[in-house]
């Protein structure tokens, strides 16, 4: 937790913020935080600065008060993510680095590939999801919270809504076979699919390509989707 | 486990390799393959090829016959990881993440923000890095083992071993103060120092710019050990 993110719902009275239990435990055991200290906070989708630190105390939980924010928040990817929903055990750290790396639209999509029990993982509970994207935005100290939406069709969202999506943007595909060189440091708005393990089949390769994406690959070398998103992130966008 | 990796040591007979208990369930719980099936194999530190299957039988472990190797193996990257030794939590990951990009010459190495606990982990254990390592190769479908150091000692490493190292190669400290933007494609070989979670210390960083290293940064955002890695292994040769 490199931010201690507050949110403009949990005010106490004017310019004082309620802090989690999260966050309560965070300041007590890892910064190890006492009255009176300054903090480095974020407003959640909003600024960032500082803010004074008190302890919980009889009643009432501890709060941050004379917030101070004078600093914007780092750049975030001028790119929508579109990923086949990973294995539950990849997804939590998926949905955080993502976060982290400062992807702000994002889409779970169904594939073939996609077991159809990963659609019941009780990580993706919206609050669950949420929580994941939180703890990327403590860490890349960025305060603004992704869009996100589940896709349990494929064809309706390639078919229906990709085309305004795509709208102004590069349609990246990675899909290994027959595809060019994913470019590097791409500099343009994208739409970028990544595909679940063992790939997109046939038709789904086909619906991309008709929406206007094109396949690119990244060497020969098979990642795990964990490690493909930071390489392929980096590469289009290198901060 | 995307390739099967037989060991030379293991040979039953000329051309007959015997499989691990873990390539054994892989293979009958995931492959589900069947005497006679061929399967994708690689030799370590040898070629890629096919090879065919015999399940156990009665006081026999499975194996694989009549292997044919004609593939290379994928191009290893340029360069010497020193890495201050990761949080136990963080390590197994990262080994794997490391060997499956490519990197051939790793060390692990003491830095003041190390807890000296780490140094305790049993996944520290020669079989247990060994192990993360060959999952590495598996995942890329790569048969060359790296080699990898334990450095307990920061300062005589710097000193002494780091100058050795460093000839011929652009030497990179990844350290995000006062730094200039770490290069894309350097197409030249590197050796690459990565700091512990919360970064070098002043001693430290000014030891490794005295052997030659610069400091290198990857914009604003913080992020985990395990993200970092890919994305500076891919920034700086992108396949």
């Amino acid at each position: 937790m490199n931010l201690i993110l507050l949110d403009p719902n949990s005010t106490l009275s004017h310019d004082q913020f309620a802090l989690t239990v999260r966050q309560q435990t965070h300041i007590s055991k890892v910064i190890k935080a006492k009255q009176g200290d300054v903090l480095r906070v974020g407003v959640l989708n909003g600024k960032i600065g500082e803010g004074i630190y008190q302890p919980p105390s009889e009643g009432r939980v501890g709060y941050i008060h004379s917030v101070n924010l004078f600093l914007s928040v780092p750049q975030p990817l001028p790119m929508i993510l579109v990923m086949a929903l990973p294995r539950p055990n990849m997804l939590k750290r998926t949905l955080q680095n993502i976060t982290a790396m400062g992807v702000k639209e994002l889409y779970l999509i169904h594939s073939a590939k996609v077991e159809k029990s990963y659609w019941q993982s009780p990580v993706l509970q919206t609050e669950s999801i949420q929580q994941c994207l939180l703890e990327g935005l403590e860490q890349a100290k960025d305060t603004v919270m992704p869009t996100w939406s589940l896709i349990p069709r494929f064809r309706p969202f390639v078919e229906d809504q990709l085309p305004a999506l795509l709208e102004g943007k590069v349609g990246l595909l990675a899909h290994p076979y027959l595809a060019k060189r994913c470019p590097i440091d791409v500099q343009k708005p994208c739409v970028l699919a990544l595909g679940p393990e063992g790939g997109w089949n046939e038709f789904e390769v086909g619906k991309w390509h008709e929406a206007g994406m094109e396949s690119v690959q990244l060497g020969e070398r098979i990642l795990k989707v964990e490690t493909v998103v930071p390489v392929l992130l980096s590469r289009l966008y290198p901060a």
